[in-house]
């Protein structure tokens, strides 16, 4: 075996044994309780080739479920201005995302949640710990509060994906992005940051 | 043939020959082109048995989607106390139906709308035709503003429908339907009432 300097694509079979004993850990026992070790195991491999082969648990997650964005290189560029507008900049981002090239297999990846149970489970767990837990690390939000919050948040923007890439409502369908910054962002800030009572 | 005295169950193979037919003249054509008549041929029967069968246009097309509610019953109530505090009795009824037995076809008319190009078509006619312009018979809106308003409601609806019964996202999934009233019902008035600039 070559030295490791890197990340490999590796032997075609073994990538999609590790792959699916992934998808199989992540949605029977959640993001945290799945080890490394025990995906290893399933695929019979040595846990050093799962990392080899995809890095971190949270990058081998995101290949797991096909999740053609990084909540951690987008995130802290939305939440780093603080409170005041994060839910515009939320809506901008997440606008310019999807209506980008990732946006293909982000709705493939929401159509396939709708469909199948596990992937619905897939698309929790990333909500939970990959996007709400950054959330609460850049924000002064009351932890007790947080998931209310999120999963709100969640709601109007998963919302919005459906109406604008799925269903294709129109005016959604395909009104300006700063149109919809300006009538969903205060929605998203409100849901942040707002009193819900 | 009997005399008609109200809506008869009819043949099956002929019943599903007119909802067949019904299913692709609103997804082909829209609910306001698609005839009676035109279905009737399609499916190879006198118009009259479709009337016969199935009732008004609104009937037939709710009948063809396996729609289990009818806008036009539960939407005066909603909008009849006029546009102050509309948002948060939209909310209230929406998960009224969602919550009761009419929730599972509810749900399985979601998945199918998102796994089903025509199906997205039927919703989007649906929306449209049966839900929006009964808003616009009751709340004074601009009709130029029609259009944007309810597709923000329906992206903000959809996307509850979404996390609270499809991806199950906790607490949404699970909630107490008075706190999503109060969290929701605020964004659901704005898109409705309100500055969207």
């Amino acid at each position: 075996m070559a030295r490791r300097t890197g990340r490999r694509p590796g032997n075609p079979d073994t990538r999609e044994a590790i792959l699916a004993a992934a998808r199989a850990a992540f949605a029977e026992r959640g993001f945290d309780a799945a080890s490394i070790r025990a995906i290893a195991t399933a695929a019979g491999v040595d846990p050093a080739l799962v990392h080899h082969y995809f890095g971190t648990k949270e990058e081998l997650f995101r290949t797991a479920m096909a999740m053609p964005i990084d909540p951690a290189q987008l995130l802290p560029g939305v939440l780093a201005g603080g409170p005041e507008g994060v839910g515009g900049r939320l809506v901008r981002t997440f606008l310019g995302v999807w209506d980008s090239p990732a946006g293909t297999p982000a709705v493939a990846l929401l159509r396939s949640a709708v469909s199948n149970e596990w992937m619905a489970r897939l698309v929790r767990e990333f909500l939970v710990t990959q996007v709400l837990r950054r959330v609460l690390d850049h924000l002064d939000i009351d932890p007790v509060e947080l998931p209310l919050r999120g999963s709100l948040v969640a709601s109007q923007l998963v919302g919005l994906a459906m109406m604008r890439y799925v269903i294709r409502l129109e005016p959604v369908a395909s009104a300006d992005p700063e149109t919809l910054v300006a009538a969903i962002g205060p929605t998203v800030q409100r849901y942040l940051t707002g009193d819900l009572d």
